[in-house]
């Protein structure tokens, strides 16, 4: 809620910032948000309190920061795909992708975007705004995908672009949580295959 | 992972200790469970720090006691589908219940189950095992009841029941954090929809 002034850094002072973000995020999506203070941040990013606080006013600005970052992420990481979501085919390249993604560190911990949405989006307005963002991109981009998939004839006209997207969401994340709470990878191919599953039948028949 | 050494309580403090946990349950679901001190459970549970400490020996072995209780809530809802869930239509009544209960403090909260995984399941190797075994209990739920429909001729014998469960599953956990996130209900109707498509795919044909 703390007022944001723009602030011109110089390269030096942005890239003093971003080590700070980095580390807070990678503290937040390991521990949680709650469970990790200023204090740890400062140590993580191997800068000191007055640095921390010459760029964020408080704990609270620092994790919106964190947020922006971690949407960011998400997002950049998806983005390469949305070339190749306008098959069928693509589709399933990025299924592969993400149960690939699942077996190292984020399987142990998440979407770094639905974690957060889990843990703040109940408790800070602004954080789930944001979130609500980063997901309504991502879920845009499954659209566009399938939209495109309907221009080329492969996928039916009457398919209903816009539930697809939000199911196909709806795997993904629950995918991370079963993936997160029983260490099973297959919980997330599973998951995404019940999902393109429902694009596949509504593929035209000539396909 | 402290010790527990079973207590043999007086009705009186079998009582008082389940205030506590209660008041605790509540207070991590709706805010947190590393934003909730014991100081809070010991103010919304209108007990003493005597008594709290005389039932747990820190607050580790309280949110033990949280995800036991949550857990046990969870399926304590579930269970009075357990007979419904034989037929298509008692998915379809299940579902509508779902989709009603996301509407009120559920929705914005997410599952009791789900959002207390999503914290602590990557810090709490105990909390992580005890949710596994939660989900476990309530996909093997879905699994029966596909199987019974199996039984009865409903389902196609080839359907995989344990994937549809696990699809299920996901796409219910997956709901959860997108209403959470987006505050729109029509995420989790469509999320289900999605997951109950698949299952009426390998309806047999009679049906």
């Amino acid at each position: 809620m703390s007022e944001k002034k723009p602030r011109r850094l110089t390269a030096k002072g942005e890239a003093t910032r971003l080590r700070i973000v980095a580390a807070a995020a990678d503290l937040m999506y390991s521990q949680g948000v709650e469970a990790t203070s200023v204090d740890d941040v400062i140590e993580a990013s191997g800068t000191g309190k007055s640095q921390v606080y010459h760029y964020f006013s408080d704990k609270t600005e620092l994790v919106e920061a964190v947020v922006r970052a971690q949407i960011e992420r998400v997002l950049g990481e998806q983005a390469p795909f949305l070339d190749d979501l306008r098959t069928m085919r693509g589709f399933e390249r990025w299924r592969d992708a993400i149960v690939v993604g699942v077996r190292g560190w984020r399987g142990a911990h998440g979407c770094p975007m639905g974690s957060l949405a889990s843990e703040i989006a109940g408790r800070s307005e602004t954080a789930r705004e944001n979130l609500q963002r980063g997901f309504s991109v991502w879920q845009h981009w499954f659209r566009l995908g399938l939209e495109r998939m309907q221009d080329s004839g492969e996928l039916r006209p009457d398919a209903d672009a816009e539930e697809l997207a939000v199911g196909l969401m709806a795997a993904v994340q629950g995918g991370y949580l079963l993936v997160k709470t029983t260490r099973d990878e297959r919980s997330m191919a599973i998951a995404l295959d019940m999902a393109l599953d429902s694009i596949r039948v509504a593929l035209s028949a000539a396909e």
